[in-house]
């Protein structure tokens, strides 16, 4: 379950790369549009941006707010007005949100364009910049428009990193340590013990950790199958997120999510009860992150949200991704009255490590 | 150049499809939702409900007014609130606009869900429905937001036609007429003899129309090289949708379009001057047609927009569609001066026609 990046060119990893003159070697075909969000710092868009020489570049609000059908229109509106030709490309520089939008854009702008995503968060190298999918969010819910459309480039230079407020790196390790959860056990103390936010070890645990999701993506690029286990965690995620209308970060909501998913994994029983319970690497994952406390859930809430999750397909229950032992996801529909029981069980535990409060 | 049509199952075109029990034997998967304008019979609406069992039913504006985000964004948000899921479907019921934003909605709604298109007028049967294209338009311009993505299933009734007013049959006549142009001489005369408005005549004239577009979109489906002769006409047609703020219908601005495409065939001088000029096919279309009057049009707005057209990818003058001879079309990219010569006697010509006044 290793990835080969030698084998493709078009996903690199490598500190420096945003900051060098390799980026003028991509093809930006007849100009591209640079999209980035406010509150990327200024030296990361003149980099890029002295090297690319966009034809036009869009500030966007930061996080989700940029994920919306109406920032979509403006942008797309700017980009017409620039110029930006069926031969041009869009690229998407910054986290998960940007990305999302700016490969959404390209997907759709003119019939598709060519498309670079320059992740600059833990979050977007490691998950959402890779792997094709493209997003928006509806007030119905998050991501529910979208395509699969693979970017033509990734280029992740972890030096972006380094200018990341601790929360935010540690909010990004969330996808990362779900990799090791759902295919690569290995991978999870070394995240606990830190060696993201070292620049010695990070550049190649960030490989190890994408690499997960590579491998499954191209197995099952269009989530037929197994690409459904990169969900782990995310029906709790989604729905916190909408709960609490964006204001918890996404990469929180999953750490959230990833506990909820081993303590419903610890219930169905599936779990060999010699080996170590699931829900102690998901607690110490919450305990290491320290993530913004929730308060005041309303778990019916919570189940119409998480009935409204797009992989729920005429299913009776909720289906959630589990994990059998560390490393094996499997799907599992789940009724309400065992969710609503486990839930009680679930808010006492976060309550007596300081992270629910009513 | 014929399709052949019963090699594929999903293009069907057969008087009363649309009224036969035929239509429940489509997939809507876990449930479909069902788009049409307000100006659609009742009764076709109702014909289709009643086999198809929508979950919920959309009623659309007219023509273009609904190919516009904040209608998609209206649209997208009511599946998700009625729930249609990712294996559910969405269906197209009108003409080419409702078509365009129906696959549009189809192919970006939870990263894509079945599509099927019912076009009910001339325009949407032997175009817009057929070929893959989806589109919405920007205040920039025409069909700039869009994906390739071919329709689940294309089911034309023919009996649909009956119902619609006159110059909306002959608006999109414009459309089989310039499949003719292009590919199938053969067609001209029987369409200006009236056989797309006779019930005994027109499935099999259609299907021809049809046929021409569908080889090519089967050679070329993402427009790389063939399929821009498809837009022959339409460089002029879509800039005079803009001048006059989609107030000329798509079928009578082609047809002025074709025209104007003729005249600069005929000045650029592949055509054989020994043949019949190629300009009498297209004037004789207009004087059938009959399409609304243009008026106090400005050149240098018109010229504006047909550089805006997403064919023109960092060209020195505009790409035109021109035609050779009957049949044999080829890409050209012309010069300002020389198309405002010409566009002086093209106006000089439609005013001596009844078609054109300051």
């Amino acid at each position: 379950m290793t990835y080969d990046f030698t084998a493709i060119n078009n996903i690199k990893i490598e500190a420096g790369l945003l900051n060098s003159e390799a980026l003028s070697t991509l093809d930006m075909g007849s100009g591209a549009a640079l999209l980035y969000p406010e509150d990327m710092p200024e030296c990361w868009v003149e980099s890029v941006s002295s090297r690319i020489n966009p034809l036009v570049s869009v500030r966007l609000p930061p996080r989700d707010a940029c994920k919306t059908l109406s920032i979509y229109s403006h942008v797309v509106e700017t980009l017409a007005a620039a110029g930006i030709q069926r031969s041009g490309a869009v690229i998407g520089l910054g986290g998960g949100a940007v990305t999302d939008l700016a490969g959404f854009v390209a997907a759709t702008y003119l019939r598709g364009v060519r498309f670079y995503a320059f992740p600059t968060t833990l979050l977007g190298m490691v998950d959402a910049a890779i792997g094709g999918k493209t997003a928006l969010n509806l007030a119905a819910g998050k991501n529910l428009l979208g395509t699969f459309s693979p970017a033509t480039a990734v280029w992740c230079d972890p030096k972006a990193l380094d200018t990341l407020p601790r929360p935010v790196l540690r909010e990004g390790a969330a996808e990362a340590y779900k990799h090791g959860l759902i295919a690569r056990p290995d991978l999870l103390d070394p995240i606990l013990r830190g060696e993201l936010e070292n620049a010695n070890t990070r550049t190649s645990l960030i490989q190890a950790a994408m690499s997960v999701k590579l491998s499954i993506v191209e197995r099952d690029p269009t989530e037929q199958g197994e690409r459904a286990f990169l969900n782990f965690g995310h029906t709790l995620a989604h729905a916190l997120e909408a709960h609490t209308d964006g204001q918890l970060p996404h990469g929180e909501a999953v750490a959230y999510g990833m506990h909820w998913a081993a303590h419903l994994s610890k219930r169905l029983g599936k779990t060999d009860p010699t080996k170590t319970d699931l829900t102690m690497y998901t607690r110490a994952f919450l305990e290491w992150q320290q993530p913004t406390m929730l308060h005041g859930l309303c778990f019916d809430q919570l189940l119409d949200f998480m009935k409204k999750d797009k992989k729920n397909s005429g299913l009776s229950g909720i289906r959630f991704v589990l994990l059998e032992k560390l490393g094996r996801p499997y799907l599992q529909a789940i009724e309400k009255d065992l969710l609503e029981r486990e839930w009680l069980l679930y808010r006492e535990e976060l309550i007596e490590i300081g992270l629910y409060s009513e």
